[in-house]
C-alpha cells in the first residue's frame, strides 16, 4: 500500500544508520557528554552561524515543547500560541501538566500575526485586573505550521520585535523545520531563526532520524537546563543515540537534502492535484498537501493509499492530508498520481 | 582506555542493529501501534507467562518511573521507596515534579524489608493525624538495587503480601533486570515478577538496547495510560524504534544472554578482586562490584581504567564501582585483572 | 463615596458577627470537626433536601474551584468551561497550576449551552486522534454567570443529561448563588442544584460572610477530599470560622434574605437606568447591572460613585458594572439614582 | 472539660473581634488593598525595624509554606528541612504538590544545625552527579520547632551565613512565633528575624487571630507574588479580614502580650510537672510541654482534660503534649495541676 499518511512512517536515513553502526562499539560517556553530541553541536552552531548557541538533544517534539516551555516560563506565566498550535491541541495537556496555561489566540492558516500578539499583550497590561490573570510569558509558533504554512522572514522579525518589546522569549517549534527550510522561495534560514528566536528546535524525528530534536538557545539558556531535562524524564543515558544522528544530519547538508526531497515530491504531487482539478483546502508550500475530497472518492482512494484524515469539510466532503517525506520515492508519487485518475 | 564505568557506555547489541536495518524502509503506523511493538509484546507476555499483560515501551528509566508512578498514584498519595532508591536520589525530583512525595524508608544494602514497610503502613494508619499526611499509595523497589543486591523470591512475595493487605500496588524498577535474572542462584524469574508485582519494567537501555524500557502491567493497567505517556512527553512518534529493539531482545533469549555475559565477566573479576585481597564494600551477585580502594591506589588505577566513583569511605579510602555489561569482552576483564597487580 | 463596585466591599452580616462573638470562647476541635460546622452541614443538607450530601467549607472561590476541580479530574482530563468563565480568565492559572487544561467553549452571555457541550464531546470522541488530546473530564458552569445571567432549570437539566451521557460530573460555581436564587421568576432552587450537579458551592464571601464557601457533593465525594483540601493549603485550623458563619447564614433563611435585599436594590436601580434611557450591555436579572456609558459621562459619574470597569465598548463608550449586595441600603440606591440625572 | 490540646481551640482575642465589629460596615477595596492591611503592614515593619519589608497576609500555615516555598524555589530546586519539619510530615504533601522535593535532614529536638546544613550543601556540590539530583534551593526552619524548642540568635546567624554562602534563602515558619518571642531568656527578636531570614511568617492563627499569617520579605520579594498567591487559591476577596486582625495584633503590643500569657501559664504548669516528678520528653521553653505518661495514667487523665497524643514512647508509656495559649486562664492551669495529683 502506498503511504502518504505522514513523514514518520519509515526508519532513518541510511547515513544515520551507517553512523550508528560505525560508532556502535565505542565506549562513550553518557547523558550527552560524548564527542558525537559535541560534534553535532558544533555543526549546528555553524549552520546557524551562531557560535555561542547552547544546544541540547531531546527525543521527541511534545517532550521538547514541554521541557523548553516549562524552563522558560515563571510560575505565574503562560505561553501564547495559536488555537491550532500543537501544544494547544495535540499534546494531551503536556504544557498544563507542568502548571502553565496555553493562552490561545486566533490563527490565520495556522499562523500567528505579530499584530494579534501585540494587541493581546497591550490588552493584558491595560487590564486593571491583570494581576489576577495568567501573565503572557512567551510566544510559541510552529514553522511550518500545523496547516503546512510558512512564516516569512519579515513576519518572524515582526513577532520577534513584539516579544522584545515585552521582554518575553520567542520559541519556534521546528518539528518539520527541514521541510520548511527547503521550500523554494522561502527567505527563512537557520541563521534567521537564530537571530529572531530565543529558542527553537530542529526536528529530527520527522526529517529522517529515528528520534531526536535539537534544541537551540542562540543567546541565553535556562539555568540548569540539563537538570530540568532529567527532571522531565527526558535525559537519555545513551545520549550518543541523538548526537550521532544529528552529527550525520548536519554532515554534507543531509538535513536540508532530506527536506528538499520531500519538497520535490510534494511539488510534483501538488501540480498533479491542480492539473486534475482537485480542490485545495489551503495553499501550502511545504511537504503537506490538504485536499478537499468528496466522501465517496475519499473511500475509494483510501483503499489504495494511506493519507491522513484532517477534518470534516461539510456533509459530503472531507479535508485530508497527503504528506511526503525525506524517504518518498518518485515512483510512489507517480503511482499516487495515476490513482488520482 | 578500559571501561568498567557503567553498563551503558557502548551502543546496541548487533542483533538489535541488524533488526533496525532490516526493517528500516518499512512504512509502519506510529506511536507504538506497529507490528514490531505487537510482536515484542507477545514475546514478553510469553516470557512472563502472563498472557493478559499490558505492555508499553518508553525511552528511559527516569521517564518510566515518572510516568508509571504518577499514573498509579492518586493525588493524595506518595510512593514508598528506599532512601537510596533511584527515585529518591538520582532523578532530579522527577517524582515530586508530578506532585507526589517519595516516602523514604531505611534500606539494607539497597533493599526494603517487608517488615519495615508493614511497620510504616501500620504506623501511618495508626496515627490519628494521618489524614494530614501523605498517604502511602504504592511501593517502589529496584532489582537489582542501587547497591547491586537482589531480592529473593520469598522477599518479593513478602513485600507483595504487605502491599496486597493495604491494597497498594508494588512496582519494580528493572533498569538492570537482565543482570539480576542472569545471576546464578537467584530464584527470581520473569513469571515471578508478573505474579508478585502490579507493575514492573524490563530495562533495555542498560542491557543492550540503544534506549528503551518495557513496562509490564501483569493484571490491570492505569486508565488511558497512553494519553498519560503522551502528556509526560514520553510517546515516541516512531514507536517502532522501541518495539523492534525489544522484539530482538526477546528473540532467541537475547535479553538473558546479554545478562549472562555480564555476570560471567563480573564473576571473573569478582574472583580476581577476592584473590588479590581487595576489600568489598558490599557483597553483590550481579554486574556491579563495589570495592574500597586506598586513595592513591584509586588514582593510579584511574589512569588506565574507567570506573565509577561511588562514595567516600573514610579519609584515606573511597568506594568505587566496577560494572560489566552485555558488551564486556573477556580480554577487557583479563587486562583489568592484570592491572590490579 | 457611594459604592456599587462589587458585593464584597463590606464585612459580614450582623447575625454572623453576633454568632462569632457568642461562640468565641468555646473550646472546639479544629479542622472542621466542630459542632458548628456539623450544624451548618445539617442545615445546608436540609435546604438542599439532600440528606446524604457531603459538605466541606473552604475560604474562597478560586481556592474552591481549584481544589474541587483537581479532586474530580483524572490526570489525563481537563475541565470544560465558557471562554469567559472565572477559571478561564480570572484565577491566575489556578486550574493549570494543578496540571489540568481548561477546555474553553464559546459562551452566550456567559452561559454554556447543552448542545455546544454535546457537540464538543461528540467531536472529541469522534476524533481518531483523541488519545493525543486532553480528555474532557467535567463541565464547569457559574450561576449567576460572570455576565450576571442565570440558567433555567431546563438548561441545567439539559447540561446535566449531557454530562451523564458521557459519565462526567457537572460542577457549578455559586460564588454569587444567593443572588441567583433570590431572583424573582427564577425556577432554580438549591434542591435543583443538588439534583442536577455532581458538585457545587454555595458562595459565602460575596453574600454576607467574612469569607467562606460551602462545597456540596450531593451524591459522591472524591476520596480523601479532606487530605486534598489540606494539600492545597485550604484547610483552616480554626474551621469553626467557616462553620459558624454558614450556620448563621442557614438559620432563619438569612442566606436567601441577603440575596433578596440585593435583588430588590438592583431592581430599583435597573428600573431607574431604564427610565432614564441608559443603554444596557446585557439583560441581567440578578445583582449586577452592566451599562454602556459615554466616556465623559463615565468620568463624571466616577467622581461620586464607585463602579467597576468591565470592558471597552467602542472608541467613545465603556461597559461598566454596578453591583448591589446583601448590604446595600435603599438610600444608597436613591442617591445613585439622583446622580444619574 | 479542660483543654490543653492545642493553641487554636478558641476564637479570637477580644480586641480583634472588637476591631472587626468597628470596621464592619466600611466599604473597602478588596484583595489586601485596604487601609487596614496597609496599617498592619506599617506596624509590622516598625516592629521588625525593617522599613522596606514587603508584607502579605495569608490564611493559614500550610498555605503560607506552600506559596512562599513555591515562589522562592526554581523548578530544579527543593527545600532543606528537618525530618520532623511541618512541611516534611504534616502538610499532606503540599510542597511536593507544587513540584518540589523536601530534602529532609536529621534534627536535634526539632532543630537543624548550621553545620549539618553546611555539610549537606558541601556534599551536594561535591558530588559529581549532582546535576542529576534536586538542587538545595532554600532552608526551612520553624521557630518554635515542632518540639517546642527555640533557636538562639547565634544559631540563626550561623544558619543564615551558611545560606548566604550558597546564595539560598532562609525561610522561617513562625506559626507559633508569638510564643517563641515571649519566652524569658530568648535573645531572638523580630528585628533579628528580619536581619537573618530572607522570608518568615508571623503566625496569627495560633496566637489569637481567627485566621491569618503575615509573610515578611525583609529585603526582596518574589516577582508577582500577589499573582502567585491568587494562583494558589490563597487570595481572599475580603483581605480586610486579615489586615484588621494583624492591625489589632500589632497595636499596643497585643501580639507579644498574647505570647506572654501562654508562656506564664506554661511556666506554671511546667513547674508543677517538675515538682510532681513527671518525666519531660524534651526540655521546652515555650507554650508546649511534652510529658511521658504511663499509659494507664494517660487514660485516667484523659477523662478530665484534653491533651494531644504525640508519639509512642515504649510499650507502657506515651508522649503527650500539653499546650497553653493566649487564651489560657490561670484557673485552668490550677485545675489541671490539681488533677495531676
Amino acid at each position: 500500500m502506498l503511504s502518504f499518511a505522514n513523514d514518520y512512517a519509515t526508519g532513518a536515513h541510511d547515513k544515520i544508520l551507517q553512523k550508528l553502526i560505525e560508532t556502535n562499539r565505542e565506549s562513550l560517556p553518557g547523558y550527552g557528554g560524548d564527542r558525537y553530541c559535541e560534534s553535532a553541536r558544533e555543526k549546528i552552531r555553524a549552520a546557524c552561524q551562531c557560535s555561542q548557541a547552547k544546544i541540547y538533544f531531546l527525543s521527541g517534539g511534545t517532550q521538547t515543547n514541554q521541557v523548553v516551555i516549562d524552563a522558560l516560563l515563571a510560575d505565574y506565566e503562560g505561553v501564547i500560541a495559536a488555537k491550532t498550535g500543537h501544544i494547544s491541541v495535540h499534546e494531551a495537556g503536556a504544557i498544563e501538566a507542568t502548571g502553565h496555561k496555553v493562552l490561545e489566540l486566533p490563527h490565520r492558516e495556522g499562523k500567528l500575526a505579530a499584530e494579534e500578539i501585540a494587541d493581546y499583550l497591550a490588552g493584558f497590561y491595560g487590564d486593571v485586573n491583570h494581576e489576577h490573570m495568567v501573565f503572557p510569558g512567551m510566544v510559541y509558533i510552529t514553522h511550518p505550521t500545523e496547516y503546512g504554512t510558512l512564516y516569512t522572514k519579515q513576519e518572524l522579525q515582526d513577532i520577534s520585535q513584539v516579544c522584545a518589546r515585552y521582554h518575553i522569549p520567542l520559541y519556534l517549534d521546528g518539528a518539520r523545520l527541514g521541510y520548511g527550510l527547503a521550500v523554494e522561495g522561502t527567505d527563512v534560514t537557520l541563521p534567521d531563526l537564530a537571530a529572531y528566536c530565543d529558542a527553537f528546535y530542529i526536528g529530527g524525528t520527522k526529517v529522517g532520524a529515528l528520534c531526536g530534536e535539537a534544541v537551540v538557545f542562540p543567546r541565553k539558556e535556562p539555568r540548569h537546563f540539563m537538570t530540568l531535562v532529567k527532571q522531565h524524564g527526558a535525559l537519555l543515558a545513551k545520549g550518543r543515540l541523538l548526537g550521532i544522528q544529528f552529527d550525520a544530519l548536519f554532515t554534507d547538508d543531509l538535513y536540508l537534502e532530506n527536506g528538499r526531497n520531500a519538497i520535490r515530491m510534494a511539488n510534483m504531487l501538488r501540480q498533479a492535484f491542480a492539473n486534475k482539478g482537485y480542490s485545495f483546502y489551503v495553499e501550502t508550500p511545504a511537504n503537506q498537501i490538504f485536499i478537499v475530497l468528496e466522501n465517496g472518492q475519499m473511500k475509494r482512494l483510501g483503499r489504495q493509499v494511506l493519507f491522513d484524515y484532517w477534518e470534516k469539510y461539510d456533509q459530503d466532503h472531507t479535508v485530508v492530508r497527503f504528506a511526503t517525506s525525506w524517504d518518498t520515492d518518485r515512483w510512489e508519487v507517480e503511482e499516487l498520481i495515476a490513482l488520482l485518475g
